[in-house]
């Protein structure tokens, strides 16, 4: 049994891991940076230690110091959240090194799903299905037609050099795809200097559908169902939904085997994330994993009845998953909002001083907050601050909670990006479950 | 439909309702006396009118000023919540002469329960147990001794005059009863001129476990499981739990059973609170039936999944009870705290303005609440402020989940019960689920 575990994060996710170790009896341990030292997560911890200046370069990814402050306050494991350093192998390993538990997968794994391209074999080998592509360059037109008409149009050429955008086109038929490799591979070329294409399928309007794992030491794995957070704005999420509106039992299950398949060839331990792109016919396709606990991993804590938090910290200890988790389904339905101190039309950060919060509260809602009221947002973290979470016993009776909790959510001194939300939940679209990754742009201009 | 509802209540109950109205796009409107003009109810209501001044006499309690405040808003329906005047039948009659709709059951059903006499012959005709009694005073020893031969001992002398446990005495047996007779019919005569005595059969150290029933205007009824609400100081409830750890399912059925036998007896229909005391042996005998949403619902409400509020205005519609919600079974277990401001150690209230609030939130945590920080409390209201409710998917759970919540519960300004809260969920015997109501009296001494 662990005594004292350390948490190498801040704000809302270090606040949710002391809560879990409370409720496990475990002590928890806080650093902080000098602009952190009266946040709230040092505040609930039973221990603080001061990690270094602000800026997180200096302080929550100095990982060596980290280490050191959980040797020296005889901490038995590192909680390492999300981002910063949480999918750092060499951090893992740096714990390990240390004769601490790093709560997370083994080290080996986090690299492999870490590069993109070491990933995408992983998954093929695990017979996950990928986005189909080239694989490489495309040497010509006529190899470009063939291999399009293997995968299914439509398809996307890309420039292997670029990025931006440049030179990309999608083509629906054999006469785009001629028309188009020509002229484009020239723009490339032009641009780059170097004028090398590669193909890949072209989803369209697809969702973002993710998979929640759970893997003990000793070969047990399970799923807990489905996410979607198609509603992103620059690959950010910012509402996150268990079930998905577009995923059926049977595609459930296929979708789980996929992702099991995937925790068994990586021998995978702890909480993790397979992410998929699901297609409007409902193919889907790997996009990445990611190793950590998830910042909409309470959706899936209210539609399973599951702590996540309290279940990587008992598989950290080496106990196997029970009957009652690995037999329990889901029931109801429970989305996020993801509140960020930010402009709603600029989108640019809102630092500052909270001068007021009123949070919504009563049944059905779930607060995750990393501030209080007087308390400053800097300009060195991420802007989300708190997360907010409904659950109903199917989807229209949680976004109706949750249109009542986000009108009652009282910010004042910072801006937020409340508005934004409020008109995500109110779109018809959204309400009909009609949800895609370019949502926010198909509906708003975003 | 109802289009506008008017909730004749105040602090965190007011607020539950208005959430709840609010979930079903219905427009609330608030009352409140003078000293409540920024309260939060008021905050969150859709319209707010003052009703008089701050005395509950003159504000809360003037159902001819709330009625006609309801009729010049043009709303639909009353909801009184709970204390106040929601078992007030005069105040109902008010109401439906008025063409509004009281959210509650029939005038008739709120009187016959309001008498304690009336509401014991109403169990009995309904076949449901009472405390076995003299039903009036005994005449002499002799038929003292007959009588709680009858009901078996212990029983309970009582003055029939009195009250303050003058002349009060339990007799285990026949020589006891005999012994304390005439010392104590004589000593009743000396203090309240009038030496009647009766004659009652003594529960030993019962719990209270109270039945919440839902009933439709077209002839459905459900009981929605128990509560057990023994950790009372005072017979005021401060700790309430669902389920019971004294009850089985073939007791719940059993209880339930009566409860339905007298919302038939009634015609009632709403919610409701069928009240027992249950004994160590597993028998149970009719307290009272509270005729409104009772204080403790939300414990009942995670335990079963279903919005007692909702259903309240649903059943006021006229909807009936659909089979969703007659089919749901309780799953896992929930506690509630009621938060007062009063000074822990001598119990007085303790007014003032909250300069710090700080709620715990997080996973397994409902709040609800009727104060912002910077709110008075002042001292014309009840000192209950907030209730916290956790969640788990057993009672130690649920009581570790309320340990966590109670440590990071952070009032400044006024005194609260909070350490006393701490106290009963950390005592060993609550742990062990040994409750009774003499509970707080046998491990505090209070």
């Amino acid at each position: 049994m662990f005594k004292k575990v350390l948490i190498a994060n801040r704000g809302e996710i270090a606040c949710r891991i002391i809560r879990a170790c409370h409720a496990m009896n475990i002590r928890a341990v806080a650093i902080y940076s000098e602009a952190d030292a009266n946040a709230l997560h040092v505040q609930l911890a039973d221990e603080a230690f001061l990690v270094g200046p602000s800026a997180v370069s200096q302080s929550y990814l100095q990982g060596a110091k980290i280490v050191e402050i959980a040797k020296s306050c005889n901490a038995d494991a590192v909680h390492p959240g999300y981002g910063l350093l949480s999918e750092n192998a060499d951090f893992a390993e740096l714990c390990q090194r240390a004769g601490l538990v790093f709560i997370g997968p083994k080290p080996a794994a986090i690299a492999r799903m870490g590069s993109k391209v070491q990933a995408r074999q992983v998954a093929i080998a695990a017979g996950v299905p990928v986005v189909p592509g080239s694989q490489g360059a495309v040497q010509d037109e006529e190899q470009a037609v063939q291999l399009a008409s293997e995968m299914g149009y439509p398809v996307m050429l890309k420039a292997s050099a670029g990025g931006g955008g440049i030179g990309m086109v999608v083509a629906h038929n054999e006469a785009d795809l001629r028309s188009s490799f020509a002229s484009s591979s020239k723009r490339v070329l032009s641009y780059f200097g170097d004028g090398t294409m590669y193909l890949e399928k072209f989803i369209e309007r697809p969702r973002h559908v993710e998979i929640q794992v759970l893997a003990d030491e000793h070969g047990n794995a399970i799923h807990l169902g489905e996410r979607e957070c198609s509603i992103q704005r620059r690959h950010q999420k910012i509402v996150e939904e268990s079930p998905s509106t577009a995923v059926t039992p049977e595609l459930r299950e296929q979708m789980g085997r996929a992702a099991l398949a995937l925790v068994r060839e990586l021998q995978y331990t702890g909480v993790g994330t397979v992410e998929f792109l699901l297609d409007t016919s409902g193919k889907f396709y790997f996009l990445e994993m990611n190793t950590r606990l998830q910042v909409e991993h309470p959706v899936t804590e209210e539609v399973m009845g599951v702590d996540l938090v309290q279940w990587q910290l008992r598989v950290a200890m080496g106990q196997a998953l029970d009957a009652e988790v690995m037999e329990r389904r889901q029931t109801g339905h429970a989305i996020e909002c993801r509140i960020c101190a930010e402009d709603p039309e600029r989108f640019f950060p809102s630092p500052g001083t909270i001068t007021e919060l009123q949070l919504p509260e009563g049944p059905s809602v779930r607060n995750e907050i990393g501030v209080r009221q007087g308390d400053a947002i800097t300009p060195y973290y991420d802007p989300m601050f708190a997360k907010l979470i409904t659950y109903g016993k199917d989807r229209e009776e949680a976004r109706q909670a949750m249109l009542v909790a986000l009108r009652q959510y009282h910010v004042a001194g910072i801006k937020t990006n409340l508005p934004l939300l409020q008109r995500v939940l109110e779109n018809e679209a959204f309400a009909a479950g009609d949800t895609h990754t370019s949502f926010l742009h198909e509906q708003f201009g975003l």
